[in-house]
């Protein structure tokens, strides 16, 4: 994924349509209000670009037209007056570290729920459930995967290297979820991080609505 | 439902487009993120042909052109390099042992929590509401509908042979649960296996959220 | 809104359009799933002249080529193979009761299991919701509105009946429920029908929602 | 912002368009049900003139010609048959006291349940979610916002009165509560007002599902 200047621009083009494509999608369904969250696709390796979403865009309105050619520095390089997302540094951490070709961060209320209910713990272990076979590389339902939540911060740098941090010291993770500010997931692709984010979505408001009811039903026992 | 080859291509594409539209539909919902699910339909009973999802495809996005002719091997048929849902065992088995001419399965959140708060039970009983009057041949809702939940496997040939046996033992019903899985139902065709799948996401989601109310309701009385 | 022969039919096909976009609407909010539901509207008064929904038809695909002329025996008029819903005689018998022009019955989650919660009350009350002011005649969010709930039977005559004796006990009702079979509300023509039953659905869902939380919260006090 | 009489008619047809498209949206998710709420974007500040929605339309199919130019007594000044909202005094209030670009007025069940939860409180507090930071002026998540509750009334001189009076007292509030009667919030943009307003929604659908599993399991705790 070696490119041309106009090899750049053609794989850029079609990024940026995906993008806007998912954003609005990802919108409608209640994941990015409010201009949060923000999406990125690997337009070339070598040298690094990035399709990435500006900031403080309406997601339901995202155009292709807005989205932004970044550099591995976050310097924008298309003709654009817009500002990259706050973010950028965040999807560069992982682009570099899990050789992601797309990474996507949505923000939705099951996400920002249990990231609160579990933060004591450190993260979210979600088993047993045959959504997590659509995970890269997972065969099975019976595969155990690790959530890792991350402490908020406005300091970038700071939670990029914290993000550097959690994604070494759980090589397996598929995504990771930041304190009361969403879920971050990716892939090899655009679809296959699309997927990503659709499965730890399902899962997380699955395990929040499962505890309302179980929790009650050990509640009764005890009692 | 015989069919001659002529008789088949033309079957095939309506079924094609009817199965794109139901995936879109149901994707919409939440009901097949992640790449979860899957539809087929009957194209010719002699020989055996079904219209089939293949594996690994968004279904927000399944064209017609994706979904491939098998046959009762789960053989493709079709020009495709698409490559059929591991589950079409399990569609062969619907289709065989019900005489449905549609099998659709889906993977909601709802389904996912009752298949699994009710596992120990082996199944859901509903009974008392008038949407039960929308499942094929039930003419009251006084009907009480047993609704089984089988045990997951990554071994398809299992699931199909228990599959089966859950059938054979429950000649009357309508659908299926697999255990954090989701359901499956099916009819005479599309139209009527799509009314199922709508009654019984219905019926689940009611149920998990009476659960809920109720449950704290008898907790009050007992304290 | 008496009728000449073209006048009727002018106004059925009128009728008959928005009929449909109103089944689409109400389907996509899942309030229709599974053929449940059923909708009406007044034609012609004298002679009486429904716009009535057909049996078994997918809600979310109802055309208004699909939707049928009655008279007030229920007798289909126009020239189709449908069949009126079984409920038609609930909607003339709402019609004549209330001078409605047009009655809409939805079958969503929150009013089955509402329906269900306050069964032994014979109907549910609904105070201090601004959302009140919407109810033709309401001007003032202190109104209490008595929402009745009627016990469910197949025998379509009998239920008319005693709805009928429902709508002459509760003069003043903009709707009421079927005990787990959703909520019929009407109004002066379709629009303002369209508007109590979206006004219905947001407070019986209000309603559950406060329920659950109020209920733990006056579990915490006794305790 | 002033306005000679071309400017205005040139800036009022462009936001008629967007108040329809925001209104068609809201509406689908539900937070504008039977003709609930209102929006209105400032057109001129000398003389001042708001685009404000007309009463008692449906929100899903409010169409740009239905919108109304008003003045600062709420009179209508575009050549229509339509009456203004009963509450353009409030957003009048709104936009000369915190000089709003545009006001936008939401009903949703969350926003619902919650200003009836808090009612007693005088206000919602929010703190320490990322989703703050997208309220104009606020930079980090550690910020801590206060919703207040005003009491309900139909006397739309009093509600503007004490709507007043909140704004005095609240001086960095982004939006405020009607108990039981939905959200305002604006911005100085109609872009900005609708941002805040998906934030808000956000929030207290977070909050309200928060409050019902973190009670549930103080509940345990405490038994």
């Amino acid at each position: 994924m070696s490119g041309t200047p106009s090899q750049i621009a053609s794989t850029f083009a079609q990024s940026a349509a995906s993008l806007s494509a998912i954003a609005k999608g990802f919108h409608a369904r209640g994941w990015l209000l409010g201009t949060s969250g923000n999406l990125s696709a690997v337009v070339s390796r070598d040298p690094l670009r990035l399709a990435m979403s500006p900031s403080g865009i309406d997601k339901g309105e995202l155009t292709a037209a807005q989205v932004l050619l970044v550099d591995e520095q976050a310097q924008v390089l298309s003709d654009h007056r817009g500002k990259p997302s706050d973010e950028t540094l965040l999807h560069l951490r992982i682009v570099k570290d899990r050789e992601a070709g797309a990474v996507l961060h949505t923000h939705s209320v099951w996400n920002t729920i249990l990231s609160d209910l579990h933060a004591g713990d450190g993260g979210i272990s979600i088993e047993g459930y045959e959504m997590l076979k659509g995970l890269a590389g997972i065969r099975t339902h019976e595969h155990r995967e690790w959530l890792p939540i991350i402490k908020n911060s406005q300091d970038m740098s700071a939670l990029a290297s914290s993000m550097g941090k959690t994604l070494s010291n759980n090589p397996q993770a598929h995504g990771l979820l930041l304190h009361r500010h969403g879920l971050y997931s990716w892939g090899s692709n655009l679809q296959e991080a699309k997927r990503h984010i659709e499965i730890f979505e399902f899962l997380l408001e699955t395990l929040g609505r499962t505890l309302e009811i179980k929790q009650r039903l050990s509640l009764r026992k005890e009692d």
